[in-house]
């Protein structure tokens, strides 16, 4: 439907939502409608939350994550395992790893990974931070956990030389086959990495 | 991912994206996100269309289109053919069928269809007004262009009873085969309505 609206404040209303990520105007079009059909409370708690979150929301001194006060809830948390820091490219990679319920120490959040091609390089991201964090002490492990994609290879490489020397641990997580997948659909890279990489099995997986 | 989120205002923003239709968490979190990226101009401007959608749209007093003033664009228009109406479900439907640019006449906005399922009764619908326009006369046709489901064929049967004995032609848009369609697929009520109610053929589409 490619045609004018029949009030300027839809038209607005459906532009803001059709800048949002993987919405387009049909989608803001039917996401305005059911907003105009619910009470005003009910969108005032919409506009405040969104607004809100933006105009209040803290990050974490130590590990950049998202946060509501100045030290994140994890890196305030006597019972995680402060020798282990998980270097990540974002904050939904923080909560991915979370849900996995497999990693009790702390992270670091990158803020993005070295792309030339989008111009982002090390100094725009938290890599002088993370050195530092090593350099205090106390870090056994640096566990690099960004993409296996060229950009996150590049991101590797860099933390690599920026640690090197220092006393700690580096490690990266396994490439391999996924989970539930089968052989034949596997690629060659990630086939030949699992058998390069393969671990010892004493029966159990 | 079905874990904590890292931050209450965090959490409360995904909660309220993920109330609209068809967001779910993951991509609630991923707009939310995205929003978290932008200036907080950005998101200002985002949470005022909203709301002042909300807070200051109007209906048009005749049509009950949605409108910036009390009668819209469309019934303002002098050059809209003021003597047939098109009966539709929504303002979606209404920008459906100007997107057509087939119809130059003026709209009725039903704001729904009969529903007993949903507890949608004639009396919650824009159906007395309707027949208010009729009754007022200069209305020569009213074309029924509801869904082709059973609610729009009570809600078409209802308004064709309450519109019995007034001085106006009633007509329903044509059920048959979608344009670009292959017969095969065609199911058998659509495909028995196509040949019912088959139009003369002058060698022209």
């Amino acid at each position: 439907m490619n045609q004018q609206y029949p009030s300027a404040l839809l038209q607005k209303a459906i532009d803001e939502f059709a800048k949002l990520p993987g919405v387009g105007r049909k989608t803001a079009l039917r996401l305005v409608l059911h907003l105009l059909r619910q009470d005003t409370e009910t969108v005032q708690a919409f506009a405040d939350a969104v607004l809100h979150l933006r105009q209040e929301v803290k990050y974490c001194k130590v590990c950049h994550n998202i946060s509501d006060s100045d030290i994140c809830e994890i890196c305030a948390n006597p019972s995680r395992d402060t020798s282990r820091i998980c270097v990540v490219e974002s904050i939904r990679d923080v909560m991915a790893v979370e849900a996995t319920q497999q990693f009790r120490g702390l992270y670091h959040v990158l803020g993005g990974i070295i792309s030339p091609m989008d111009g982002i390089g090390p100094s725009d991201l938290q890599i002088d931070s993370l050195v530092e964090r090593v350099k205090k002490g106390g870090i056994d492990e640096v566990i690099l956990a960004l993409s296996t994609t060229m950009e996150g290879d590049t991101t590797n490489f860099y933390i690599y030389r920026k640690l090197e020397g220092l006393d700690v641990k580096l490690s990266v997580i396994a490439r391999g086959i996924s989970v539930g997948d089968e052989l034949e659909y596997a690629d060659e890279i990630t086939l030949g990495r699992s058998i390069l990489n393969r671990t010892p099995f004493d029966g159990r997986l």
